[in-house]
């Protein structure tokens, strides 16, 4: 039998809009709320668990759910319209939210090919640069996406519509930056980090064994702890401004490295 | 002498607050509004001829504005701590504002090296998006920026903030496609369109000649003028998805171009 709930005041609603506004409510559930058809896709085929799948009948029908969460152990709950459009996190979705289980991100879990390609990402902050980071992670098929000194949780709403999905699509582990470092080493995987100082020019560097990119904020660049543990590189800057923005750079240096890989 | 002005009563508020929101008083007026010190330097170098500086006795005297506005028919006004935080754009700027001459920004005008590099964009719409090109132009040196079918005003203050003054530091055209098209086919210049079909992989071209690199929207891609004026190149996704934010594609795509040309 599907649940219903058509009042504003029903507990639920103010459920759902904490999980997508509060860090805090996110991980004391040990989830979070998926919006969209194909984020929700994505999601599934990433091995992502959802167990509450909510929807507005106005907009998908029951069975057009059943067709694509097949789970048996899935909670189905349809809202009214109006309950819909106050949980809804974006204008014009198709009328369908999940709540996911969430991954646990560690490290020792990636499973990774020989000579792997990683990009890091070390204190990254704006939700849209995280998500553009996601993209082109997606789009080089890196082998995994390594949060360090993460500033926020990765499956805020901002995060997970900016990178349309591809925070399910990329193996991801977050990790203080020294547990980073100890990890690549121990890994005997190539460390390159985006450091102007003594740094050697990207496209001269050899991308096709094990490899680290590691990108740091557009504001403070990376921390000292990468400063001699491998390979510093910079992308020579031929302008006016010495700063590049740091989904365009990280999208230069990892497509560098893919276009070597063949 | 200079004016002082203290009460946000007096009509150059509303004037200096429509000159930032409105497209059409730039147009009418035939210049716009600059704030910060860097980005007011950066259009300074770039040609830019200011003729009012507004700025806060508080945060700058006048002596330090003086020292980096030195034409002498410049008209500098002081404003009152109220008034210029009502007519600053944004948050924790320098104290400085100023009113600059718009540039033609015509495809004739544009002074061209032999073998050029030239950025083209299409219709782009997000003023982050373009901010974000225009700095990858600044970063690659490319000799041009291009914004054919523009949708916005090159002047809009959220593009000059996101490009951190690049809209300043490289050369920019606008036109109609058509014209641009007709354009870089005068100059010889071969035009290198970011279209999937027909399309060959971005990093098997050579940049070394005469070359336009031309990306449309994310949303919608170029237009079918682009299709068969020159060669079709793209970025291989190797992703679940089929998509990257085109300031990340210009950047690869712009510094594969740089990185042949050495």
């Amino acid at each position: 039998m599907i649940k219903h709930i058509s009042s504003l005041q029903n507990p639920a609603v103010k459920r759902l809009l904490q999980l997508q506004e509060k860090s805090r409510v996110r991980k004391k559930e040990k989830g979070f709320i998926i919006e969209g058809i194909r984020e929700i896709e994505l999601a599934i085929a990433g091995g992502y668990r959802l167990t509450e799948v909510y929807f507005n009948e106005q907009l998908m029908s029951e069975k057009e759910v059943g067709a694509f969460v097949s789970a048996p152990d899935v909670l189905l709950i349809s809202l009214s319209t109006e309950v819909y459009q106050k949980v809804a996190y974006r204008a014009g979705t198709e009328g369908i939210i999940a709540f996911a289980e969430a991954q646990h991100n560690k490290l020792e879990d990636l499973l990774l090919p020989k000579n792997p390609l990683i990009l890091v990402a070390e204190a990254p902050e704006k939700p849209g640069n995280i998500g553009a980071l996601l993209r082109t992670a997606d789009a080089a098929a890196v082998d995994a996406v390594i949060i360090a000194n993460p500033r926020t949780d990765l499956y805020n709403p901002n995060i997970i519509r900016s990178s349309v999905g591809c925070v399910f699509t990329t193996q991801i582990a977050t990790a203080t930056t020294s547990e980073v470092i100890s990890f690549l080493q121990s890994q005997d995987i190539h460390i390159h980090s985006a450091i102007l100082q003594d740094a050697v020019a990207y496209d001269v560097i050899d991308y096709k064994t094990s490899s680290a990119i590691v990108v740091g904020t557009e504001a403070t660049g990376l921390t000292e702890a990468w400063r001699s543990v491998g390979k510093n590189i910079k992308i020579p800057m031929r302008g006016k401004i010495d700063s590049m923005n740091v989904s365009v750079a990280a999208g230069i240096l990892i497509f560098e490295a893919r276009r070597q890989r063949g």
